[in-house]
């Protein structure tokens, strides 16, 4: 647990977080309500599902994903756990507050709670970057900047720009990458001669590794569909397919790179969710699979690929150390799905001019289309 | 798993068990029957996910929280999915008769598989109190006394006292932490020298111990809210909120007590929990967030600090000990949580004597309340 | 990873593969399209929920149930992601074209992908019975072929004989177990002196090998449940309770078997599922809870008895080695199950004939029966 920094730092953490807390119950207190409005039990049921996925994937998810770190793997679960719960908090207040823009109170409903555990999802992939050069009262910090910035991005986005809750909310994989990209290269200067020891994996704890990928990787259509009100069917299907074939192609290029064929269990770790990443934004958008499966394909190669060549680049240029490969999980397929958005949107538009067939143009009739 | 035993002792188990599983067929042949009316499918879906979710908290949850014992680790898991294999079928037929009081056909539900299963978990709380001291025939005899008594305190309270369902299962925490104690304490003669290395930890395997108290944070809005018919909003968000206060509050004071500053794995299976135990009774009748985070915050206080400072004492003092921290984590926090539950019924008769506005009354309008 | 095998067989997998994929996205492109039929949001959640179920059963539960193996732990997990992903989409396409036997589209719903998710489990078995013995282009060769070979076999069934797609499922388990040992005997050379040592099993990662178990021990009664349109009540009652009593009686019998009365890991891995296959075929037939646990009870019985006294004989006699227990997991339960359901079909029409009281006849009524 990084205790190179002196105690009077790590004393202050208990205090901190305490105050935070109490601090979160006084405006609770006074700023908060529950939903009282009757609602339709299915839909309730509904929703708390689709929580329930989510913070599955979450606390399991990315709980385990970094556990296999040879010196990390017990910090690295209880870090995300705590960082989970103090971050949960601070976003319902915070979206709450920016949704009105005003100071009445915040009517919280499980829908509330629903997208601020999505939100917790960016300081969960940036602390995977920092993860071993960071202590807790640093990452609280970055916690509370990191979800407050994407709050008001999100915000600021909702106001001026599109309306769409779901194309808002998927930016999350490039904005945290590049974020936690950025508090790694802030913390830069150790990691030479015998700090490397810090970053090697251990192989029996690689299997608890694999089990946060995999319960990442089997409720991630959940994540993808979880802000779409109607083309959810859509946006299931073109999760799974992609997942399928990035699946399949990272294991095979991870085969390919090894002298001997072996398959590289890091890479799986990144690349195996490369394809959920890279059709996220436009899942809502695609009507046939093969389109989710060529952007599974190009991710898991970009994916793996990144992971080959570009983690010496990184360490000797940048004097970057990406800890658990946040930038070739999340950031590499994340511009993949955002390109492939803004092609298929420009796309759409033209066929919508030219024919009535085809694909449903997004702002306009989105919110009709039942 | 305890070869302190003589063999003829452990060599009646599967004599008795394939007794007793036969016992349990011809009861069932003669005195159960399914229910055939038929029911709305959507209703059995969300009553057979319910049942999914509880599950998952016994073979999941508790099967791995005390696998992070040295010596324990694949005992607990196969014991924990015997008794709750065991305790189940008995459940089913004891709350069947219990239900009727007479000698009629039982007819059983999905949900009196439910009831069953949420009334096994007061047998595997108090299987981690005795840990090590006890060996699976005096398990088998403990569940069968223990679920006994619980489901005739549980019919005796539906009678003559309070008529919630709820209330009545969330007894479960305490009863089982003073069971387990109970039959702890009568084991206790053991347990110095070389005895003490039974209760040692490792660190590889706390992973999976903290496997095991994330699928019981995860699930545990679904146990809060499984037997209400109507608040189970209310229950979700308030289970939630409890759940990351105690989360927040137990990894702080544990990296307070440490002189450098460092996070003790045990409080965080101990406490981390805490915060739902606590809320566990009155989670349908708290109005808004600010109450559950207060117990969240308490309960969190209690459960580390007890874990901090009772553990020598129970083992001086009283020669007991409690081997996976069975008081702290269910006990004090399920105490924490009746006295929550008296006071707000007070006050709430209080309200509602006074004014109109508030809280509802629980007894009274609890059924019409729609 | 079974580094006997040339580099030039090993280097072949990546081309093949990544040949496979770019083949499936033009098979897609031209012969597939999503279902844009309007769709009730509620079943479709239903539908999403069962499709979650058995992914989680196939990536979590059959890829930890092989980890506990010495040498295989890491491998068997990769090897059983990879296996899952690609034969879903194979299995997509080829029931998509066996239903419907003509040129057209092959029209993609979210059952769809469920059919062909369970229809992997077939791949999955059979791999626990090769694994150690084939390499990776190998498995993925078998999986293609068998998934072909159980899809096409499903279809003649339905074509020609029982109509009922549940009953031509669940023959998966005797069709996966015999498909899987055929492949074993068919690479029967090796396994003398040190070969020995790769069927080990370590003590810790048998916690990993638990955790698969109960993933598929929790999740089996949605997997039995799930092709069922009405009956879907007592599948789910009749699974729980021959699981709870094969699990009740296979840990009984673990511990006779031992001279100290210690359960062994593995009969519980092996065992406590075989309730749940026993199960399988008659679990809509079955109408009081007594015949699914003598069901349990037997299958618990032959399943440790099997892995009792047959594992010998199969090395010594057929020269065979069925690395993970195939045989008395699925292969036996699985017989029994098919025999069971001959019974009850056979003793239900001979009612229907007598009485009309009892169980109704299977082919006639179900469809009218709601």
């Amino acid at each position: 647990m990084g205790s190179k920094y002196p105690p009077s730092m790590r004393g202050c953490l208990p205090l901190w977080t305490l105050l935070l807390v109490v601090a979160f119950i006084v405006i609770f207190f006074f700023f908060t309500s529950y939903d009282t409005s009757s609602q339709d039990p299915k839909e309730l049921t509904d929703t708390y599902r689709v929580l329930q996925d989510v913070t599955i994937m979450m606390a399991l998810g990315f709980g385990f994903i970094n556990s296999s770190l040879r010196r990390y793997g017990w910090s690295s679960m209880a870090f995300n756990l705590f960082l989970l719960a103090l971050t949960v908090q601070w976003a319902v207040l915070l979206n709450g507050f920016l949704e009105q823009l005003s100071p009445q109170k915040v009517v919280i409903k499980l829908s509330s709670i629903k997208l601020a555990t999505m939100s917790a999802m960016s300081v969960l992939i940036s602390a995977g970057a920092v993860l071993g050069k960071a202590n807790l009262v640093q990452l609280v910090l970055m916690a509370l900047v990191e979800v407050t910035a994407f709050g008001v991005m999100r915000m600021i986005q909702a106001k001026y720009f599109v309306k769409d809750d779901h194309v808002n909310m998927m930016h999350i994989h490039v904005f945290a990458a590049y974020f936690g990209l950025m508090v790694a290269w802030s913390f830069r200067r150790p990691l030479h001669g015998r700090m490397m020891e810090k970053y090697q994996t251990e192989k029996r704890s690689s299997l608890f590794g694999m089990l946060g990928t995999l319960f990442l990787w089997i409720f991630w259509p959940s994540f993808n569909s979880a802000l779409l009100p109607n083309e959810r069917k859509n946006a299931m299907f073109n999760t799974y397919y992609a997942l399928a074939v990035s699946t399949v192609t990272a294991i095979s290029v991870s085969s390919l790179a090894h002298p001997q064929g072996k398959i590289n269990m890091h890479h799986i770790h990144n690349a195996v969710l490369a394809g959920g990443v890279a059709v996220g934004t436009s899942c809502y958008l695609i009507r046939s699979p093969w389109l989710a499966m060529v952007l599974g394909l190009v991710a898991g190669l970009i994916s793996t690929g990144g992971a080959l060549s570009l983690t010496m680049r990184f360490n000797n240029m940048l004097d970057l150390h990406d800890t658990s490969g946040v930038y070739y999980t999340f950031g590499l397929p994340g511009l993949l799905g955002e390109i492939a958005h803004i092609v298929l949107i420009t796309l759409q538009d033209d066929w919508t001019k030219s024919t009535r067939f085809g694909l449903k143009p997004q702002n306009m009739e989105r919110t009709s289309y039942v």
